[in-house]
């Protein structure tokens, strides 16, 4: 089937570029000597974490248990969740994921490391741990230094946990503006990481793995000396937030979103039946100069605002033969965000639908 | 169960909460001598919409097709789908559904009117269609005056189709700041849909159906003359929008979100397990003084970003002995969003659960 057959709104991935980006972040991370462990809350999608594996990564990241079930049904066996996990019921699921495959749990607290141990020793288990340090993004992860020390002193006596690695998460490279700043902040990173990594090795912790990289700094592996595995998402698909950060060209993006105008109130205006429902509000520090995304082939028209089901777009005087029914394919700000709106990804190639794939870890935000 | 026993992040809608704003918008169309069809894109739910219908309303009105159905399977009769119906497969599904609910399309072009008059004709039915009108907001509608006299004649000979009402949205009542100018508008729209349902009778149209209003501006329906029925759809919960809006107190707020925190980083810091993927980024001009969302009971702790999973709180020094494991009930700035993002509600009366309904309209975007 063609694309423009599709019902819309819906989403398209160009499996050529998808492979691409896989084989080129894959490539980044051999040439830098170091792991690559993709983070799969950008496409939710079993097939493409196999898709990853197979290309040479590790294992995969999650963000919640819940993905991380998901992804071990379908037979992904080296799971990180990069994420404290809180909570009896989160902690009995714990303890059944830990049993059936490779698992390592982020944690920047005592108390986190305390539930953890706790539920291990009930069930007879050993549960690996990375510690979460703050690189400077000012949102969870300890404070290197004393702090780490103090946590890190807590935990010694703690069982049935493994500490064995260091794991940060430099948000903050998103704000860097040109390649130089990016630099900085990944070697800025990968030293924090390196030396908290030797704060806990000093407390006789067989700390193996310093875990870092968010897609934007990725590139720049090869600088972040100590650092063993890079954990970067977004790189499989691109978005404009990826464009922006200088991660790839707007021509790799592989993800975009099928719509259809729905309606040409005005010379100017034409809209779409796709709004925040589809595209989210995420990223607003990203949007470029068309708007909320990029249609494609038409670099002048303006995805100006959405409601819920509506974005409305502002055409220039050459687009305004655009009509209802005409369908466009937009790249969105943040593609993570967009894949868990729906429920399916079109895999498609030379314009042709060739597959469907289920975003089977859609919405497990527990 | 108590509600905080409940896994996090969920929904929790105050059973007593949503049945008063329920009651109290049926009044407010009651005493105003108009029809009440509430929007069911707020709860997405179909025995909400039967809590509203059994209230009084006329039936209700959706976005989108998918939730059309699903409301029809639950056994809701009189729907209004305010949305152009677009393409093969929608209006395939439309004649479908038209054949066994009482139904109504809303419409602003030729195009859009065509498609619709030449499926029904082909399936032996006539359906009834709404035109929709711009009444400001610059979204969909035709404008009023002389591009609406032209569609008019434009769908005069087109069989199939039943113009039998007229149908606007002021989504620019949101920007009004007094309810002086909330009445300012609601009179506005009322005129200009007046008289657009002028023109439609003057063209042979048995224009039945003046249907306007916004939860804002739905206060005032007493003022709107010559509409005969409103939509407002958020009053049955309430969030930070509708409070900046006037339209209800914070304490009327039927819905939170019920967060765990799960990190302790700094004094003056919490980190929640729920970000975008929970309260989405929608709503931005709605913000207020404590951030993206009001935690219910500590209102001097302010949501200050998300993150797709995390949340992160800033704590004034009387708030600092929050910690890991603490859970947290949020209000939050758009819970229309909200709902889409999750599959149940959790029903709870005196902090109780009392039932978990399932969101079963979520993510129909088609």
């Amino acid at each position: 089937m063609n694309q423009y057959e599709l019902d819309t709104p819906c989403i398209l991935v160009d499996y050529s570029k998808l492979l691409n980006n896989i084989y080129r972040y894959q490539q980044i991370a051999d040439d830098a000597g170091v792991a690559l462990r993709p983070h799969v809350k950008t496409h939710k999608t079993p097939q493409i974490a196999h898709l990853q594996v197979e290309a040479g990564a590790v294992g995969i990241t999650v963000a919640k248990l819940g993905e991380a079930e998901v992804m071990a049904d379908a037979g992904i066996r080296n799971i990180v969740i990069a994420y404290p996990i809180v909570g009896e019921a989160k902690l009995e699921r714990l303890i059944r994921l830990a049993k059936r495959v490779e698992l390592t749990v982020a944690c920047d607290s005592y108390e986190v490391a305390a539930g953890i141990s706790a539920a291990a020793l009930n069930a007879g288990i050993v549960i690996n741990m990375w510690i979460e340090i703050d690189p400077g993004y000012g949102r969870v992860g300890v404070q290197p230094g004393e702090n780490l020390l103090r946590l890190a002193e807590s935990l010694a006596p703690l069982q049935g946990i493994r500490v064995t690695g260091v794991l940060e998460f430099a948000g903050h490279s998103y704000d860097a503006e040109t390649d130089e700043q990016r630099q900085e902040v990944a070697v800025r990173e990968a030293k924090a990481a390196e030396s908290a990594a030797d704060v806990l090795r000093g407390c006789g912790f067989p700390v193996e793995t310093v875990s870092g990289g968010s897609t934007p700094v990725s590139r720049f592996a090869s600088m972040m000396e100590g650092v063993t595995e890079i954990r970067p998402g977004t790189y499989v698909f691109g978005d404009l937030t990826q464009v922006k950060a200088g991660a790839l060209d707007i021509g790799q993006c592989a993800l975009t979103v099928l719509a259809t105008v729905i309606s040409r109130p005005a010379p100017d205006r034409a809209v779409i039946d796709g709004g925040t429902k589809v595209f989210t509000m995420d990223g607003e520090d990203s949007v470029i100069g068309t708007g909320r995304g990029f249609v494609v082939g038409h670099p002048d028209i303006t995805v100006s605002w959405f409601n819920e089901e509506h974005g409305v777009l502002t055409l220039p005087p050459s687009e305004q033969g655009l009509k209802v029914g005409d369908k466009l394919e937009i790249i969105p700000v943040h593609c993570c965000a967009v894949v868990n709106m729906l429920d399916e990804l079109n895999i498609v190639q030379d314009g042709q639908v060739k597959d469907t794939w289920t975003i089977a870890a859609r919405g497990k935000v527990k």
